[in-house]
């Protein structure tokens, strides 16, 4: 088995998925490679994949009617790169996930995904599962915005991504934290950064 | 068959609930009356119990720290009410669940929710598409918090909910919409409301 499936393939053993419910993921499924400022989901655009991505890193982001991006969630190997709810509707992706390192992802063609679950007890788990953790993560994060100041929220950021803050520019980090870069350098001025 | 049980009986059939599957939900849960301003989840407390709503109406909302209350959701019957991440997770519910009107709900504990689950692939199914439908919504809700003025919002509002601005005092309507009490007069009284 090719490296990078090995983690996925641990994971679903786990909820219940037999070998022979494997072997179609392995062959419905590609390895691909984005480089660093490539999208695999694109706002406005139909999508037909999920991705899993096994190295690398993710940001999921909407652009606003000015232009200006806003990060909603990283995404950090291994987990999930997905417009789970556009795969699930056929709506249009309202966001975008650009890679921004070089990185490295399972793509899961939508159909392939429909009928694993409707044929394998152990995918659908999986997938139940999944989701649970999206929407716990959802909720988190509107809760961040509701009650915390930009300071405690780059705290929680620290928290939930450790090490991340040196991969990537200040800037993504103050787009995720719903400041302007300004606003986040006098903060960490202010921290003694 | 307790008519309030019906609705989500067809709908779990659908999802290849069996007849012998139904029993020990029906069995395992009990119908609940709420009042008007009763609370069926409390931020702060532990969840034991998820909620389908069979008649009636809730609000979920967040008590922000100056002690003011800020609508996420409304519930309209029929519908889940309930606070899945903490059911989940187990940590104490974030936010607070309380009837606008006399609603009735069925009670289900999270260890019936749980054991149906794992015994029946049906009720799988329909926990993973309810949380999908979960999903999806927040996600619309997110984009609409950031791309929408408190007009659009107030027109999604009208939308979503068809006929619930009569059912709910103007400021519950607002702390949706996130703006002021004065700010939503203002914005019907330019509309010629």
């Amino acid at each position: 088995m090719n490296g990078h499936y090995e983690l996925l393939y641990h994971q679903v053993r786990q909820t219940g998925v037999k070998e022979a419910e494997w072997r179609p993921f392995e062959q419905g499924t590609r390895l691909l490679q984005a480089a660093p400022g490539e999208r695999i989901i694109e706002a406005g655009q139909q999508v037909r994949n999920a991705y899993f991505c096994t190295t690398g890193l993710f940001r999921l982001y909407y652009t606003l009617a000015d232009g200006r991006e806003y990060n909603v969630v990283f995404t950090v190997a291994p987990d999930f790169a997905t417009a789970y709810a556009a795969v699930i509707t056929g709506e249009p992706a309202a966001y975008s996930i650009e890679s921004m390192e070089h990185s490295t992802v399972i793509e899961i063609p939508s159909l392939v995904l429909q009928s694993l679950m409707d044929c394998c007890r152990g995918w659908e788990r999986y997938v139940r599962r999944s989701l649970e953790r999206l929407y716990i993560r959802k909720e988190e994060r509107e809760r961040e915005l509701l009650y915390l100041t930009a300071k405690e929220r780059y705290d929680v950021f620290h928290l939930k991504y450790p090490g991340l803050a040196a991969r990537i520019p200040q800037y993504h980090i103050a787009s995720y934290l719903g400041i302007s870069p300004v606003s986040l350098s006098r903060l960490l001025r202010q921290e003694g950064h």
